[in-house]
């Protein structure tokens, strides 16, 4: 039967196609090392679980579509202390950062809009933004040139009668690259000049590594109507399980619209969301710590790397990912034969491949996304295990 | 700036959209009794808070896309308890049915294509039909023939070139009606003979009131290819607010198109699929307790309301609602003024408006869905205060 040729054009997600295979992997005893898929392994902070044992409605009833007001408040105390206010109605709880972006592309993409995202840009956009009909225009970012791509002559170049938005997300995922705060206020201006929304994926603010000065679009004022912000509780409080993100906008009509799919799926998890407000009121020093200990994963997977031949990655600033070239044809094939004919003492690695974390066809094909989100012994590890079997790889 | 012309073409929940009203009437201190949505007060059973204390990993992480394995053996259990064995991969854990709906209707429509649906139908369908760019084309049922659309000329008449699956609820929302045996077999050739899907929404499967053999379309053989299953534990458990359903399908081409929703937003919720696979299970006689408390409050919701002159309804037979026609001239202006303008003894009541839970243009305007999702004696008292508030509104 006939199905949706808007979801033929999907595809899997290149951090978890592999996982049936992996798992038929582990079932023969060997053991993986998961660097395709960005779950620390940070413990999640114990309000999160007081919380949730705190729970003692009699009824686990609908939380209302706008959010537990509880939830809401936290956001927005953790907003305050960066300088920004925000009303009640301007953050909606979603189920996860993912409901906010398939929320917020579904409510402002149709048939054939664009939609302008730097490339490489974490993969799961692409479904959203062909569900809704509409298409990516890449900006083709570069290793060479740690993926810069403020500059206001190559963004306008891409900007067009179909262009609805713009996309960033900051810091990068999978680039770890930050915007400088005039980068930022450029790629604003630009918004805001052409009419165009600029949707801010910033789950990952509090991961940047040399105390850059990290500014949060809401921060500048004058943008109100143009700024979307994707937030989420997964990666900032490990606490990827719960599915608690929000989107966060002062647009009035924007929201009004974006109520339309919260109500229509009603509300996210009523205990989740509680637990989840608990997460905000942990001391920023909490990231302090947390910060350290992904800062040393980041130079030991860098480190490592540079060691193998032929591999081509950047220093990323942020987040928790390094976006890397191997010396091999296939991204997709080397992690197939990686699963199915290779280890090393009985062991070997999984990682996200590249291609489809870029819109140009023919990009990324030998490229890899690693996610240092295990811990450091192990990541030195999972890298040499991967030069080892780059060398087997191009023996055969 | 521009907007999804999709998004645009939807409206709020008719269950929802009126309660940022209802928090102002209030806060002025008026009562307000909810029967505009399916919110059981029935207590959410005690193995589920055991299961949410009992979590104890260190990390609240990801579950698989395919679902937390101890919620899909969970529901498997339940299925073979009726006489259906399900695969693993057949189950896939959703927030909710809600997003069980959205992924189900995003996988198989594509722009310009025609879904059947009785109707009146739950209004939140609609949202996600016109998302995916296609329409509602709707089986016109009728009070007077008690919702009945089980027929082959009456459904064949809709089916043309557009026409990709047949969407049905039983028990229904918001009719209460239910499909015999043999009615719903009927439903399933019509599909099979013209390969369509039937996605069956049976949320509601537990609450039928006068003992009919009820069956799950997964109950008939040989109709693998076309039929979807919409579940959820929200009613089922009265556990609305854990955001848990799945979609059920032995169509693998179509669940490995909604494997590409279900991998984009990651995963459901970890806990909640834990605590939710605690329900399942309850003891199959914890049911009869729940039915009989529904029976009751429907009996006493229809008695209330056959004591209105010029009010319409049926008796449901399934489900937790009355459709009825109201003697108003227009059920939106009639509840913005039992709001706004309107209380009785400090009290006042909210209910579902029925314009959204019909396609046909016209239809519904002066029909309300009640839901008896609360006590008995609270049910009685908001049908006389409805009583006593159209009296006073057709006299303005």
């Amino acid at each position: 039967m006939k199905l949706s040729s808007k979801m033929e054009r999907c595809g899997l997600s290149p951090m978890r196609k592999f996982n049936p295979l992996a798992d038929e992997v582990k079932a023969r005893g060997i053991k993986i090392y998961h660097l395709n898929i960005g779950q620390p392994d940070v413990e999640t902070p114990a309000p999160f679980y007081q919380a949730l044992r705190a729970f003692d409605e009699k009824v686990v009833a609908y939380a209302p579509s706008s959010g537990v007001p509880a939830f809401v408040d936290a956001v927005r105390g953790y907003y305050k202390r960066i300088g920004v206010e925000l009303k009640r109605g301007e953050v909606l709880p979603t189920f996860g950062g993912s409901e906010a972006l398939q929320m917020t592309l579904a409510t402002i993409l149709d048939d054939g809009d664009e939609i302008i995202i730097p490339e490489p840009f974490y993969p799961n956009y692409a479904t959203s933004v062909t569900l809704a009909g509409a298409k990516i225009h890449p900006i083709p970012t570069f290793v060479e040139e740690d993926y810069f791509y403020a500059d206001r002559a190559r963004v306008e170049a891409c900007i067009n009668a179909h262009t609805r938005a713009i996309f960033i997300t900051n810091p990068g995922n999978p680039t770890g690259s930050i915007l400088t705060p005039d980068q930022l206020r450029l790629m604003l201006d630009i918004a805001r000049e052409h009419e165009l929304f600029l949707i801010c994926d910033e789950v990952y603010r509090e991961f940047v590594y040399a105390g850059e000065p990290l500014l949060s679009a809401l921060q500048f004022p004058g943008y109100e109507e143009n700024v979307i912000i994707i937030d989420s509780v997964s990666k900032r409080f490990s606490a990827c399980g719960a599915r608690v993100g929000c989107v966060i906008s002062k647009n009035a009509q924007f929201m009004g619209e974006v109520m339309k799919w919260c109500q229509c799926r009603l509300a996210s998890a009523t205990v989740d969301q509680i637990a989840s407000a608990a997460l905000y009121g942990m001391d920023p020093s909490y990231f302090d710590v947390v910060r350290d200990e992904y800062r040393l994963r980041r130079d030991t997977m860098v480190k490592k790397l540079k060691e193998i031949p032929g591999v081509i990655c950047g220093m990323p600033r942020g987040a928790f990912y390094v976006m890397c070239a191997l010396p091999v044809d296939d991204a997709d094939k080397f992690q197939t034969w990686l699963l199915k004919e290779f280890s090393d003492h009985g062991e070997t690695v999984l990682f996200a491949c590249g291609e489809p974390f870029y819109a140009t066809p023919g990009r990324g094909k030998n490229e890899v996304r690693l996610a240092y989100t295990i811990n450091a012994p192990d990541i030195a590890r999972a890298i040499d295990i991967l030069k080892i079997a780059i060398e087997a790889y191009n023996k055969r």
